[in-house]
């Protein structure tokens, strides 16, 4: 992977930021997000600004241009990532480690007094506007929204939006009709006493709708807005795509409705100056309802004492505690998903050995298994097919330059996932084909106690995820081993991989508690730079526990496994587990066995029904 | 405990918030916090303004009184203490759980429209003020300062402020002198690039200066403001207790300085006319840095643009992090402190069967032993002695009314410590006279497990106390069992025996990352209201800890217990405890047996040894 060369787009842009056609005054940096929007952390090709400007193309991650400068803010996941991706032009900022200046700090320290900071208003959220903003005005400078976008400006062959047909998902799949979510939505508003609800959240259009669409890579979305009042619903989209019949018949567009569950269909563009318009008409105590991470543009539209901002939307929270149809889908996706697995690894442990599977081959043959499942989509992100080293870059993507060949000498990492029609999946498994060293069975062991210890955790309900987060590291840290990434992410069902408001992580502090019927992942690694990767990730779903005392009736909350993909045995060093953590294996890979075994005999892969009992076989037994 | 009738006050009280000799515009609520002007936790008798309106004089609560109403929010350690001290004109919010309104709610769900809340400006932090303003702004309502505290104006009997001497502490307690943390408070302020410091939190002022005095119990802290620019020092404090010679030598009052060390003593009342002066003279750019907890009222003294604040301050975060001479401090105060205890077992053992020993004297005699080591001065917080039911109210403190006799049939739990002039000490143990139920034992073996995961928790350099939060409830989480406090909090040294910037509990995410040097407490417990509580508290040392793999250089941490007192093993269920439990037990055992039998031997308190040497037998061979 060879990094891009940036001087003259960095040129170019300077050059705009100085320029009387883009701003009034000079701007003395210059910030270029990663969303889009619509805060989505997928974006359209279109809005892959950031990498534009710098070549580091993760899913995560902040530039910032000045005159003299060009940082980059990422995490963890893309330490190697970046560094790789951009030229020396670009200095890499990395979050999380204690001597990384915030972009505010590190503002303050490079501008000259009184400096101007320029960002697209449409592509900051409002939360990040104003710390922003508060920051360093308290240093004399100004954050100033910039209309036109600066990096589009030099983009000279920048991608059309995307704008592909809907996807209709009956009650069968949803549970919910779109018209009780939207009931459901305005008894919220009406209980908080806001009388309009923005929509901004790509996912959270497309669920509250029961539609979907592919206008991002991976995530079923379609670019919209939406805007609930209590009698009226504005949904903002272009193309003919809500032409289609069967859309029409959705959302009953040309069937005589109770009026407040008539939907008026408005051009994508004009939401800014319909918000305005609804902006401009309140009267005093009227409030609309935005996500504090709503767009700076967005926001900006409703007079500031008419806004009532929340870090999480009621869609948000209403979405992620799966109902029954949902759970279900969500289940038969994950059988589907681990035959595909069951069919690749028995694939790989017989190809492997002949030195001919590279990164990407095994990639494509795991798309091309999990393709052959009923109601297969597309998968649901990029995926990380890695071995050897390339293991240790956690949001690798194979591409030609990096494309390494799996052999019995290197630990294969494999995260990957996919959507179908009833369900998103995201597991990751890493093996070995040969003989795998003491040292990494010892770390790959550490990193399954991790695992164990979080899906077998037993918590009170009301429980924020990210106080389970360190259950996952504590074998790890007892031997001075950590790993740079959070442990869990909510997923969505048949909707976006990651999403709000729960998750496992040391990182955020404002989730919401997890509820039974939520579904996240739980994926603690280890990485050793140039040398391996080790993760071990299930999607797990939040179920009612039984315990001896139940918090005085306060209840008990676990997860239960969805994904049943074998984890290999060969990699365990037995002898690190508890006989608690050996049961767990042993009970985990039975379930494997049953659920995954019917399925495979139903589909008749009599093949991979063979490696799946074999590699299910009871721990002491297996060693 | 019968509880306060507080019928008349609440009239009179209400009488004031519309009376135009207070408010210029009548109030339709009135705040009363904790704190102080300083924002004290533990305050003196004159500041307890909450304890008078209410009764309710728990540690921690915030009243709000309305035309209908009283409230009172506090937290779980409490909740039985609050509802047996108010009368029935008080409603109890208990804090923490998932249905209690916030205090902001729940003014907006029962104040009419447009209404006035106010509240005494010296004694709302700053940050408080602001969200409350600002969620009251949102609902149409207006938070205003009232500046005649409204319960003075009722409290007839109020006492006098107090103003008692002042203890200097020599280098060899400190390690530090005044002139050295001054010095290095400047090199802080010029790197953030402010000309001013606040010091408003009493024990920061008794900290940076070396001093200690007894205006406020258990907290040798004593009334006073500090003001530190670049040049300058000022120190508002009253009374006589500054023409102490001993006092005046250490703050070399009377001898010619370098000038930016001399420091001018103004009176305690003039902070506030002072530092609006200061405030007035300031040039564009020129800050003035203060703790976002300090006084609104003082905060408003720095007009806006000029103000510079954080949550923790740099005096803060530097007294955290113990030296040399105040950890040897620390640790000699505890062998002492664990001598006095084991002298107290050792006598209730012998005393609890005749059935005379009462809480009360159980508490007496536990300070009598203390006050006999070398370096006593008082105690560190109102001894909890309490036994069978009284266990589980959190905070309780023994009263006449309350008073229960300790017994062979119930359990007892002891919370206390002492101010040494070498350190600071809180123990609790929980024991039983005669034989505990297989209950009893089982839930304190869970108590325990939780206690030694955080003890011998191994983490990275960089970790957040609360991130070990879990490690303590996990055993008690997997039987459907937990605690509603926080799991340890910071101790200071011959200071508060709660202090920041560090702790462990779920509820602190803007803590600090843990040091090597800091001190805080691992106290888990369990309560079963009506029956018994438990809780063991040891105060933990954070140290570096020796790993196989050591973070990457990052470096790992661990706890050092520093309170050396036998755990009784009567309690423990050895059969719940991992082999790891059973030797960090042992090991704990016999580190108290060497450490603390040498002090007891030198001591000549032969009977006190044998005790000790008795319970701290091996776990196998004592069951």
């Amino acid at each position: 992977m060879s990094p891009k060369i940036t001087t003259e787009l960095l040129k170019q842009l300077r050059q705009g930021m100085k320029s009387p056609k883009y701003v009034q005054e000079p701007v003395h940096a210059y910030i270029v997000p990663s969303g889009d929007a619509h805060q989505s952390e997928y974006i359209a090709p279109c809005d892959c600004r950031r990498a534009f400007i710098s070549g580091f193309d993760g899913s995560a991650g902040t530039a910032i241009v000045t005159d003299q400068h060009a940082a980059m803010w990422t995490d963890g996941r893309y330490f190697l990532q970046a560094a790789h991706q951009m030229d020396n032009n670009w200095t890499l900022m990395k979050m999380g480690l204690k001597d990384t200046p915030t972009q505010e700090d590190w503002l303050v320290s490079v501008l000259p007094e009184g400096s101007k900071v320029g960002v697209d208003p449409f592509i900051i959220p409002a939360d990040q506007w104003k710390r922003m903003s508060k920051a360093l005005r308290s240093a004399g400078h100004d954050l100033v929204p910039v209309k036109e976008n600066l990096i589009d400006t030099i983009w000279t062959d920048c991608p059309q939006r995307p704008c592909r047909p809907l996807i209709t998902l009956d009650l069968s799949y949803t549970g919910v009709s779109w018209k009780d979510k939207i009931a459901a939505l305005r008894s919220k508003m009406a209980e908080r006493k806001v009388l309009w609800f923005v929509v901004t959240a790509l996912d959270e259009v497309a669920w509250l709708f029961n539609l979907r669409g592919s206008d991002v890579e991976y995530n079923p979305v379609f670019f919209a807005y939406a805007v609930i009042g209590m009698n009226t619903i504005r949904l903002f989209i272009d193309g003919d795509r809500i032409m289609d019949p069967a859309v029409r018949e959705h959302l009953q567009l040309d069937s005589t409705l109770e009026p407040e569950f008539k939907i008026q269909v408005m051009p994508y563009g004009s939401i800014l100056s319909e918000l305005q318009a609804v902006g401009a008409g309140l009267s005093p105590k009227e409030k609309v309802w935005l996500s504090d991470k709503a767009s700076y543009a967005l926001t900006e539209a409703i007079p500031k004492d008419y806004r009532y901002l929340t870090p999480y939307t009621p869609i948000c929270i209403a979405k992620a505690v799966k109902n029954a149809s949902e759970t279900e889908g969500m289940r038969r996706a994950h059988v589907k998903d681990a035959v595909a697995l069951c069919e690749l690894f028995n694939w790989l442990e017989k190809e492997v050995p002949k030195g001919t599977v590279t990164e990407i081959i095994a990639a494509d043959k795991a798309e091309e298994f999990r393709s052959q499942q009923k109601d297969f989509v597309e998968l649901s992100f990029a995926t990380i097919s890695s071995t050897g080293p390339n293991g240790a870059i956690i949001h690798y993507k194979p591409v030609p330059e990096t494309n390494r060949t799996l052999s019995v000498n290197e630990i294969y990492l494999l995260d990957s996932g996919a959507q179908y029609k009833d369900g998103t999946t995201d597991v990751t498994r890493t093996m070995h084909f040969g003989t795998p060293s003491a040292y990494e069975k010892e770390c790959f062991t550490y990193v399954l106690k991790g695992h164990i210890a979080v899906s077998a955790a037993i918590f009170p309900n009301g429980t924020k995820g990210h106080l389970l987060d360190s259950f996952a590291r504590s074998a790890l840290w007892d031997c001075g081993l950590d790993y740079l990434h959070g442990t869990g992410h909510g997923v969505g069902s048949f909707l976006n991989v990651h999403e709000g408001p729960c998750g496992i992580s040391y990182k955020t502090f404002a989730d919401e508690p997890l509820e039974a019927g939520m579904i996240v992942s739980d994926e603690p690694g280890y990485y050793e730079d140039g040398s391996f990767g080790i993760r071990i990730e299930n999607v797990v779903l939040v179920i009612p526990a039984e315990t001896k005392y139940n918090f005085k009736n306060r209840g008990s909350l676990t997860f239960e496994p969805l994904t049943l993909v074998p984890i290999q045995t060969k990699m365990i060093d037995v002898n690190l587990l508890t006989q608690k953590e050996r049961n767990w294996v042993d009970d985990y890979h039975q379930k494997c066995r049953e659920v995954i075994g019917a399925e495979l005999e139903r589909q008749g892969r009599h093949e991979a029904l063979q490696w799946l009992i074999r590699e299910t076989e009871p721990l002491l037994r297996a060693q």
